[in-house]
């Protein structure tokens, strides 16, 4: 892996100049090709020995293409406001949108690098590392971010010579970083540590490539070479798609809408006080200490038009304080949305300890109407299962409490709702003509539910489904859900 | 002020009743004409004594409009986090978008309301807080954010009584809060507290009404009404356009681009190691722990087409870690841009203390493309000398060293320039029809840069006319002032 680096090749000068002018124009020529079809994200990961010319590369790559549209990254420890969130929220909320180059600098890596380079690595900690990375970059990549890392080396005694380079005028002196002096002693431990990570992460979706150092000419060089490729290369490749398409589409979904109780209904009177008695428990354990430290809140609100998520989502905020919620109304992604990874828009609203994300509709849409109307092809619902379950795996693991609640009407309920609507002078708002529309794909939507259901009823995020006839009844199980679900974990 | 609610005024529930239909209809069609005109952002300032029932009020709001375009902004104290900013960065950042009703609790108010509140409070900070409320006010108004002020209010017995009906049953108990059950013993400070944020900021650009509130129906039709009116109201007042209008024009502008040493340059020799000396100061200053504490750095470049700020931006960042800048290129500004005030995309990166934010054309942008171009009408760019002033007053007093740059070329260099551009494989990117067009209006753009440089040149942000037809001079030039003004301050 590292052999021909720490041979320390070198190129003439005279050779790298004569090829400079063409090499730059063709960079230039590839970085507006994909501006103007902005169908993708070039993400390149800058890792490597310290020392080595990382940031010579990064200031070569922003010379010789348009700075204007690289976007760099460069991630520092987490803030102690980024540590209350999912280890990841930080990568996805900085991510760069489609058309552009973002360089990452303090990646995803360093936590995996700096523990293989300890004395003693601790050997789980790393593939739990590896196996979250890999998990990141092949969603990435699948949703239309083309990743490239480099690994920049060189061998032990040409990084102490750079660096005493360096250090021997005052000029230059300042390039120096105290972690670059510690190479010489740490050299074995850091390569090995390098050798680890690339091993375990080194992916047809997100190639690793190991960049001689030493020689500055052969440095720009190999940088602009491998980025002009990965430019020019037409799409991402997207492994992920074949094996989602083979099998399983044959197994026997279990009709769990089928199964509701529809008749569930509760009396007027029993419902304002039970009411008020839940909205008391969720208020109070809303405003515990404890929420406030350990925990947050994810409501996800599904079901069919007309269900009452508006109306079980007001019985929830109302027991709690507004500066602790915030609602998000899922609809048609904007430009924004668009122009990166359909999770993104989500990531941005992931709640941190003692806040409460209320969606009304959500990421489900990728495997309901995206599915239905034929938005998103087969292989991208289809790897949206697990691409999901893995989304709200990193939330729960945070200390989120995700809750999601799928309210269920039947077809005849649905229709007397949806006239009642267009009779209203005041809700004649909530009714489109996609209502009637999807309506009519009463089936393809239950059988998109049913198998949403089966998919994504994880122990971490575990599906409620609310029979939703009577809008008291189904009010009353959603708050019953939550405050039973707060109360278990505080 | 105070007099009508504090007589505790109320409304049959009949009439109440009759009225409810229509005043929902008008409401809903009046918010959907603001969201399809998307003019401006209406905002509600939502304040008042403790327990007066401004929740409900708010519920009311979401009940009886689309929620789905109303934007609930709820400020608790300050996090860490946010402390690292200016006081008003957060509500800058979380600002509703224009077409969309955005309602405030716990505003900018909070400070004055509570020092206010005190047994002995400083005069001198309620005036200071007062004034700043009105120009951040005044600006936000001026730039098409509507503001409507609502105080909740009634007599100390009836809120004393509110309190207590609710706490008498488990059903509404947990609706009381810590603070509703002071208000008794400190009800006249609380009101001396609210009468004093009203008479300091109540303006015609920023109205406050006082809503008798200890009568629900009452409280419901007046907040509506309220609502109804500002939502009508088919523009809001910019009371600062004829203010601005007024004289001035006709003062005398120092020619300072006319007085620049443009035949200013520098040995190559020379340049090379006094760029190294430089960069390696700036890289000290930048790493010590002292700027890390209490400093961020802004970094403004302006100057004519051609004039090489990419390439002192760049000289720049070679001497930082990448982790510590963010460059931000200003362009036209995109349809999210549009849709808030001029100066919100700016706000957005606004650099906490031991970051770097570094902006290739900027906020002057207001005053010499929108100027001079017509892109923002005379009243608009010419209140943007004191904004801008404001703004940058705001981020100094936060501990940022802003400094501005006018990189100045003549015409013959920057024709050549564009000539070596247009020849260049690599480099005709850089110029376009806009350069060649903006070049016939040289004067126009020098008369717009002479003015901007006689009215923002503050001494908490000056501006530094740097003589760039030589560009290793200007480089050094800019380097040199950054490195003289870190180096002050630390």
């Amino acid at each position: 892996m590292f052999e021909e680096a720490e041979a320390d090749p070198s190129l003439a000068k005279k050779i790298f100049d004569r090829r400079e002018l063409r090499l730059r124009t063709a960079l230039l020529n590839a970085q507006y090709s994909l501006l103007s079809r902005a169908d993708r994200t070039l993400l390149v990961v800058i890792a490597g020995i310290a020392g080595s010319g990382k940031g010579d590369a990064v200031n070569l790559m922003n010379a010789w293409m348009d700075p204007r549209h690289i976007h760099t990254l460069a991630f520092d420890t987490p803030s102690p406001a980024q540590s209350q969130y999912p280890p990841f929220w930080r990568y996805w909320n900085a991510l760069t949108a489609k058309g552009r180059i973002g360089i990452v600098f303090g990646s995803w890596y360093v936590p995996l690098l700096k523990e293989a380079a300890r004395k003693r690595p601790d050997a789980d900690f790393i593939e739990r590392e590896a196996e979250r990375i890999r998990r990141l970059e092949a969603t990435l990549s699948a949703n239309g971010v083309q990743i490239v890392k480099l690994w920049y080396h060189m061998s032990a005694q040409a990084q102490c010579a750079r660096t005493q380079a360096l250090l021997s005028s005052p000029e230059t002196a300042w390039k120096v970083m105290p972690e670059d002096l510690k190479v010489p002693k740490q050299f074995e431990r850091l390569r090995n540590a390098g050798l680890a990570a690339i091993e375990r992460t080194d992916m047809p979706a997100a190639p690793w490539t190991v960049v001689p150092a030493a020689d500055t000419p052969l440095r720009h060089l190999r940088t602009a070479q491998i980025l002009l490729a990965a430019l020019r290369r037409q799409q991402a490749p997207r492994p992920a798609r074949a094996q989602a398409a083979a099998g399983k589409s044959t197994r026997r979904i279990r009709d769990r809408l089928g199964e509701v109780d529809y008749e569930a209904l509760v009396d007027k009177n029993d419902y304002e006080i039970e009411l008020g008695l839940l909205q008391g428990r969720l208020a109070r354990a809303t405003r515990s200490p404890r929420f406030h430290k350990d925990h947050s809140l994810v409501l996800v609100f599904e079901g069919q038009d007309a269900a009452g998520k508006g109306g079980a989502i007001r019985r929830v905020t109302h027991a709690l304080d507004a500066r602790q919620f915030e609602i998000t109304p899922v609809s048609a992604p904007n430009s924004d949305d668009l122009a990166h990874p359909y999770l993104w828009r989500f990531w941005r609203h992931v709640p941190r300890p003692g806040r409460i994300a209320i969606f009304d509709r959500s990421w489900y849409g990728r495997v309901l109407v995206e599915r239905v109307e034929g938005y998103a092809a087969p292989s991208d619902w289809r790897r949206a299962y697990g691409e999901i379950n893995d989304f709200e795996a990193q939330l729960a693991d945070k200390g989120a409490i995700v809750l999601k609640f799928w309210l269920a009407v039947t077809q005849d309920v649905q229709l007397a709702r949806f006239k009642e609507r267009e009779h209203s002078p005041f809700k004649n708002f909530k009714i489109t003509p996609d209502d009637w529309r999807n309506r009519k794909r009463w089936n393809d939507y239950a059988r998109a539910a049913n198998e949403m259901l089966a998919r994504t009823d994880t122990p971490a995020a575990p599906w409620n489904l609310i029979s939703a006839n009577d809008k008291r009844y189904a009010r009353l199980q959603v708050l019953r859900q939550i405050v039973h679900a707060i109360e278990t974990r505080l």
